[in-house]
């Protein structure tokens, strides 16, 4: 209580990055932003910089683009002593190194970052476990199972992820080819980044959450079921030995999981977070996915349960993919195709290092691009 | 770990006494009987006895009945040295001495005895305080909400209790007063004692719960809300400050929620609980309570906000009015009808002691019986 939590976000200018920004304003005595970095929108940056003049910055690669600011690297910022909190909000692999920086540090880190524990859980986790780094997931989903496994003394039985399902949630494998970006950019029910967003409907997204999932809480992969449940209102489930289970719930809204991240173990008060009303008539309703028309779950799940450098190449092999069909260049229904031969392809490492990880994934992403010359989709 | 816990059952032949001790005969190692008292089916008391061997019973108010046992009072055995855990399942207001006594004893009570706190919950709640005792509530919405605010540091914004609304939800005013006594006992979720099947019929008890809760969990009446969930699979949430909601799921089945009183804060793995079944349809709805066909939840609530001897009034005249109905001498109306004239015409006593509880709860019965000569339900 009363203690002021100096903030680095890298990410600063993406969904998640303003919407922490959100937070602390709602917040400014117990939280102070002490870095921002972003790679892409540098007008939104300077902008940051100007509003919460943060002792440090990183804007890409380049150091000399901020005045009044100490330029640092991602890295440098994520490890830095006058930082306690590090939100992890890059997309992609650029999260790894730094939240690597910061595991080492000790620092509490709020991860909003798929890729790095998909990628790298291994690593990641056994650096902070040494430092004594705390993780605390901002994915609605991880907050939810983080919430409920709060205050309970033993690993829980089974975790159940929920799933919106998408916008193509119900179709057949035949109506998902024809799909295109423009519906697949339409979520029902979160305001998300593109990438994430395509992987939501493909249901690659939950697919890296069981990993991530499996990384976060050190419970097999196996232990953890996917529900659809298109209301997006139950955000996880986690089941006890004594067949008791625990749900959070919420509105969706992300500035609640990122708080919660910032503020654990305690909660802040937030009368901006609408209340869930319960005297009228609602259903929430769960259902087993489709894995037949979302084979991208399976080959998540399946990739999860090899381990080594197959989540890396997941992951590559994902983004290429997704990219790919931004650009207009294959079928929705070719991700999976893509995806799936290249891990077929592929020779597994055990216990990469964050070289081989970043090479396998950089390698998987190529050949997902040459295989889409041949491959039809 | 490890330790053994003495555990004394006050109404062991009831429902929720056969129950406990079907969950201690799945943990033999961790708890011992140590004492048995019911009061009305002495064929079974002395099967029990023969089978745990404990060191105490009591047999109603005789102490003549039992051999090779120490023949105690209620009292003397809630509060007795050599028991660890009370669980008082005894009904009605049987249970109030009892549960005074090993709440100043210092013990850990798991109580199913709606009425203690109903009637005497200032009383209780300061007696535990004085002396550490843990009260552990076996109801399955208290042991949720319990379950949810486990490990919480804060206390719940708000408190949202389920209600299966029992056989007759959805019926009108006018409809409910041609219900027959065996449509009444027949609930759709649970199986419990009679009484309670009537006061689930009625909505009272989910009334006398809110009451419990508000003593429970130290919580404003006001903040606690009842929402009608058919499936009693949800058995209560919390809300938090940040908007956060944590609901607790699971079969109806009160072996989980006394399992968790006498193993709290462990869970213990219970392979006997059939596990939810997420991997088909499922539809959990929830929608406001029927107010005007279910006077019972106003009256109840309305006598809790007033506090006093109200809810003594209360629950001492639905107890009478239910013996009525279930004697084929009022309608099933007749119940709200007869409790809510008794309240209208008590006169509060604030702060009561236990024998002005006694006293109100006495004379409402009574009131009832002469009431219901000349009042048409």
């Amino acid at each position: 209580m009363g203690d002021l939590k100096r903030v680095a976000i890298l990410g600063s200018t993406g969904s998640i990055g303003c919407q922490t920004l959100e937070v602390i304003n709602a917040q400014p005595e117990r939280f102070r932003v002490v870095g921002l970095a972003a790679g892409r929108n540098q007008r939104l940056l300077q902008e940051q910089v100007a509003q919460y003049r943060p002792q440090l910055a990183a804007f890409g690669t380049s150091r000399e683009l901020l005045t009044g600011v100490t330029s640092v690297s991602l890295e440098e910022m994520a490890g830095h002593p006058d930082v306690d909190i590090v939100v992890v909000a890059t997309s992609g692999e650029l999260g790894l190194a730094p939240t690597l920086a910061a595991a080492r540090a000790g620092k509490q880190i709020a991860l909003a970052n798929k890729e790095v524990l998909v990628m790298a859980g291994e690593l990641v986790m056994a650096a902070a476990r040494q430092s004594k780094a705390h993780i605390l997931p901002v994915d609605s989903e991880h907050s939810a199972i983080w919430q409920c496994l709060h205050g309970e003394t033993q690993p829980p039985e089974r975790i159940i992820l929920t799933a919106s399902g998408g916008p193509f949630y119900g179709f057949t494998l035949e109506k998902l080819r024809t799909v295109t970006v423009e519906q697949a950019l339409e979520h029902p029910s979160w305001r998300m980044g593109r990438k994430v967003t395509i992987d939501s409907a493909t249901l690659m997204n939950k697919g890296l959450e069981v990993i991530e999932a499996h990384w976060l809480f050190n419970i097999p992969i196996d232990s953890i079921d996917v529900v659809i449940h298109p209301q997006s209102i139950v955000h996880s489930m986690v089941e006890f030995v004594d067949g008791s289970l625990k749900a959070q719930l919420s509105h969706p809204d992300m500035r609640l999981p990122i708080q919660y991240a910032l503020s654990f173990p305690q909660r802040l008060a937030n009368p901006h977070i609408k209340r869930l009303a319960w005297n009228r008539p609602r259903a929430l309703t769960f259902e087993a996915p489709d894995m037949a028309a979302f084979p991208c779950l399976s080959l998540a799940v399946a990739a999860g349960r090899r381990g080594g450098s197959y989540p890396a190449v997941l992951s590559g092999a994902d983004e290429a993919a997704v990219a790919l069909f931004l650009a207009g260049r294959i079928r929705f229904t070719g991700i999976a195709t893509l995806v799936e031969r290249v891990l077929d392809e592929h020779r597994s490492i055990s216990q990469p290092s964050l070289e081989e990880i970043f090479e396998a994934a950089r390698r998987a992403g190529e050949r997902v691009t040459t295989l889409a010359e041949v491959v039809p989709s």
